[in-house]
């Protein structure tokens, strides 16, 4: 229910405004050096406050972990951890204790459990992915050594599309500007777009595109558990997410079979696709090419401007929000789309390595040994 | 890995020309009554050779219970069940053993395993679904009671689009043709695309639409395990599957949040939203509106005419494929889109017991009980 | 692997000697009220320093709630909480640091994870049951209204025996004496007994038996996941744990199945059994009777006199311990057998109410409704 | 429920006289080389009909294998099976429809599911534990190219007990006579008392003890999932299994400390304990020497003669059994308790290889590499 993934888990926890938000990574495998630095900028990049286009919630979210590291290398048992809240403006929450937000979770959470924290939306604040960051953190920690990268940016805000493939792209351009896109051009319009929903206590959607490199063949399940699904799954369990596609994705089906197949073409020792409208993964199993995928996010419900609706007792009443929010949350949702992409990835190469068992026997025996 | 589900779960099993595929059926509570006209019939949707824009492969995909079914209820034990493969021509294959058709699975298999079942793609085979189905119409007796109906029809093939309301549409008209959409006309329309694929030995793709009726509020997890979430991740373990979006989906990202939110309104003992952007899903949990969601389909990557490719010793090669298949899969895929909908409901909703469980008592002890 | 439990879980995190073990209790249903003097007492319960015959490590255990409740009630979201840990005498071990004690897990551990926290054992300290005594009095705290108790004490210190029937004792006593026995003299006894390994710098073990009642039947799987399975994993997940018995345990194998068999009789409007060989247990599934079980403890492996043994360059070498130590876990055992009883029977109590969906129609098709 | 293991994974169905007896096995890596006639012979051990002290059932126990076998080696997808019941007198039955046998699992299934299959004890027959041999002689097969050997035997009938120390006993002994115990003349004593227990129309219970050589040190997992816990979770999943213990058991808990310690001493490039009290296993991981541990079976419940009982309708009654049984279950019981460590050991042991990703890095560093 609160646990992600397999092999390499993540167990979250945490109120928006209760006394910490945290989480327990379970598999993590022992030996691994422990950069604490990179861990607290991948929490900077999610952080409120980072800018003039984010929500000005004030949190230094500093991690404290409990348990699992020991003189810089994880131990292999559990990774505990915990990030405070600090700036919880409960108050402004007291009006909407007994009100139901539109296009919130207020109503469904009441109907769940009878009972809810209604302070920031509690549980349902997309606070608790700070949780995700940590865990998606040492998961990059994890995959980096084995050369799998992986590099989220905004691709669409509003009806605004950044009109480029992957490879006119320069991603170590994406942290340049404050919305996270490689294209400074764009990036300029989707500043100004989302300044626009600021202004008018409005918000704003759009689209996040990851690319995933160096990932090496072989990963994934082929029925349940694909890949694509997979990550399909992490993405579609993020705030505000309506949408997933993966290779050619909902354009794709406009194209005939023979113009959408990859073709493969002798490539070193392996092989290669001369188009990539698989997205890297094939039958469920990564082909060795590059995975890419889209995560189309909502306009976030929570307005500053008063919004009809219906309270507990279910009489009509007109909320008039006074909390601090985002705008937009696409540029703080880059580095949670990379979290998840690499928690998912953790998962299916520790997974690999069992695969490996019986692989060498099986070609010690075609050429004799074994 | 093979198993599907938490609470009510497939764990399916077979490759497409091996002996048989199945499953096993685990979860499904006692004393519930087993209409097995009921699953045959939705075997019949599912089946190869059903009309002429289908593979012509003959299957009768005869289901055989072998447990958990006692004098025609389920026992609460496991349901074990097998439907064998007859008409597999595994020789249409031999020339395929060793080469990796484009934008199949075969090269990710021979990776990830060293050794693989070339016959009919084995079990990155789509027959697989068969074992899906059953788990389906399995899950679709238990909803079915409680009122809760899964309809999915074909929304688009290749560029045609069926363009109408959910509101528009007469569902009980989907299974009146062999494509399996509501409007006659644009049936027809999609019927002649097909067909032109066939004509040409190629294949097209297209968009599912499935539409949910009757779920309680209430059903899904707020974090990981959103009722969405579950929903695409099951979807995007269905065989050519490229994209999941619900609600407003990937459109929804161009409007502003004032224009996107679900206002409620007071309907009955409950809540109404006056329009359903969410899709009936609100914070990962069911609000009681119907669940409407889309799946993209890539055209498929068996083609009857010549492809470029490369064999297992990394030479360029040609294929020429000689087996029976299918232009366009929407019109069998819809059953098993409706199938894995199922399953994750009944899920959701053999979860949502346990919630009640301290419910009532809650309501009590405010009122002054318990 | 840090998880224990399925619908009602706890996930563990924690060194001896780190900066807090803690846990996350998932599943909880919203709306327990949570007594927290009560969770505490349970702490106290476990806590070293409690009197002279256990360690004294002065451990104040005062957990922290972190998330999941809220004005008092579980919200029905994940219970983060933590324990700090204050008093350990990190340097107490500096000696230990690459030396392997006999029957202790630093060699394994070494050689699992090439690399570990060798303060005060670590992980393998049996400080973690902190978690699981936390997580136990929620699970306690979620049976009681249901009539479930769970209650244990101490049998058999060394080669002691409390020679009583279970309805010969008094188990309101046990609390009453730091041995937990519910019998005065054979704990005054134990007590001696324990006083003599303590002067000798030896230890000694024993036997906890615990008594279940107010189980109604119906609780527990057929094949795996049997109550007695899942109560036995339980068991044998706590240190220093040996052997599992339930019911007539290892000396009902010598009686003839005529002497073993239970017989039933009608008692109210159900069955009651003439005797309980069967521990309140038959085919994995709780039949209404108390629920009796007996785990044995070895004789825990921290000496406080010098031993042989070897290092990590596999020299032999002398260890000197110089830590604080429980010459019997037993007293404090108590409290975690009582625990990880709650948590299994939590599980398998929250799985039940998924069975009484259909018991109800079944019931009323016999009758003519539903 | 009815899936046992993590990483290899049986998920069983079947009842007493029903269908087929089958299972799933998931996760089991590609390339592993079959060898039918093992299987086969395995479940021969575990035949009904085997010899004049076991039941007469006659059943000739083939396994079909309906998919993830290749061509003599396994694909690496799951590997659907069943075994069909053919001689089953359900008629033996009709008499026991509404009648609950003593200590049978009759009364808990009724009040658990509302329903049951009365044939044969349907799923709470031992017949269902044909699914758990066929998985663990896969199992067996995975382990042995890797030195690791399961061998169990039978200890103890009634109060006749083996009495002697497990390396004065010659493991190949132990298929040389119908009862499974490795010393003949022991052998004999039990053969007699279990011909005593068939002619008194009764039964008799006994002790199963088991050894595991060849495991390396470093599996298991430290605080769930501990080996031994993992194991008795196995054996208490057998059908009248009462109690488990491993290493010096119940019998250790009168030991001192320093009387059960285990020492180390060098032994080539790693380590050896003088005593073996930890049964192979500290802190839950195996530590290399041989893992040793006893089950006790009860004497099973159905006896050949009268019995006082009650029926559905809460009204006393007598049973007249007339089916076909075992005096002793212990004798068919030794294959089944191999199977179930079988499956244990190699989820562990496939859970090991990803222990390995860091390992030879950590040490690389250590040297200056990596």
């Amino acid at each position: 229910m609160n646990t992600f993934g397999h092999l390499f888990r993540l167990t979250s926890f945490g109120e928006s405004h209760g006394a910490a938000i945290g989480g327990v990574i379970d598999g993590c495998p022992a030996g691994l050096e422990v950069d604490m630095s990179f861990i607290q900028a991948e929490l900077a990049r999610r952080k409120p406050g980072q800018s003039h286009i984010t929500t000005q919630r004030d949190e230094r979210d500093e991690v404290e972990i409990l348990s699992g590291v020991f003189e810089g290398r994880t131990l292999g048992t559990p990774i505990g951890f915990i990030v405070r809240n600090r700036d919880h403006h409960s108050s402004d929450y007291d009006s909407l204790r007994d009100v139901f937000r539109p296009s919130h979770a207020d109503y469904t959470y009441a109907v769940k459990y009878g009972f809810r924290d209604h302070r920031g939306g509690g549980r349902s604040s997309a606070r608790e992915t700070v949780a995700r960051v940590v865990a998606g953190a040492f998961a990059k920690l994890l995959l980096k050594p084995f050369g799998i990268t992986i590099c989220a940016f905004v691709k669409q805000v509003g009806d605004i599309v950044l009109d480029k493939e992957d490879n006119e792209l320069n991603f170590n351009n994406i942290e340049s500007n404050i919305v996270r896109c490689p294209d400074d051009e764009t990036a300029a319009r989707f500043i100004a777009r989302i300044e626009k929903a600021g202004e008018e206590r409005d918000t704003v959607g759009g689209v996040i595109r990851c690319i995933i490199t160096g990932v090496p063949a072989g990963l994934g399940e082929p029925v349940f558990n694909k890949l694509h699904a997979d990550l399909g799954y992490a993405m579609l369990g993020i705030n505000a997410v309506k949408g997933f596609e993966y290779g050619s994705g909902f354009d794709g089906v406009k194209l005939s079979g023979a113009e959408h197949n990859d073709l493969f073409v002798p490539s070193g020792s392996g092989l290669h696709t001369l188009t990539n409208r698989s997205g890297g993964i094939q039958g469920g199993i990564s082909n060795g090419e590059p995975i890419c995928f889209n995560v189309a996010f909502k306009p976030v419900a929570t307005l500053l401007k008063p919004q009809k609706t219906v309270d507990k007792s279910m009489k009509e009443t007109v909320i008039q929000p006074s909390g601090r929010h985002d705008p937009c949350v696409l540029p703080r949702a880059v580095p949670i789309v990379e979290a998840m992409a690499a928690i998912v990835l953790a998962n299916h190469f520790l997974s690999n390595q069992i695969n490996k068992l019986l692989l060498s026997c099986q070609e010690e025996k075609r050429t004799g040994g074994c």
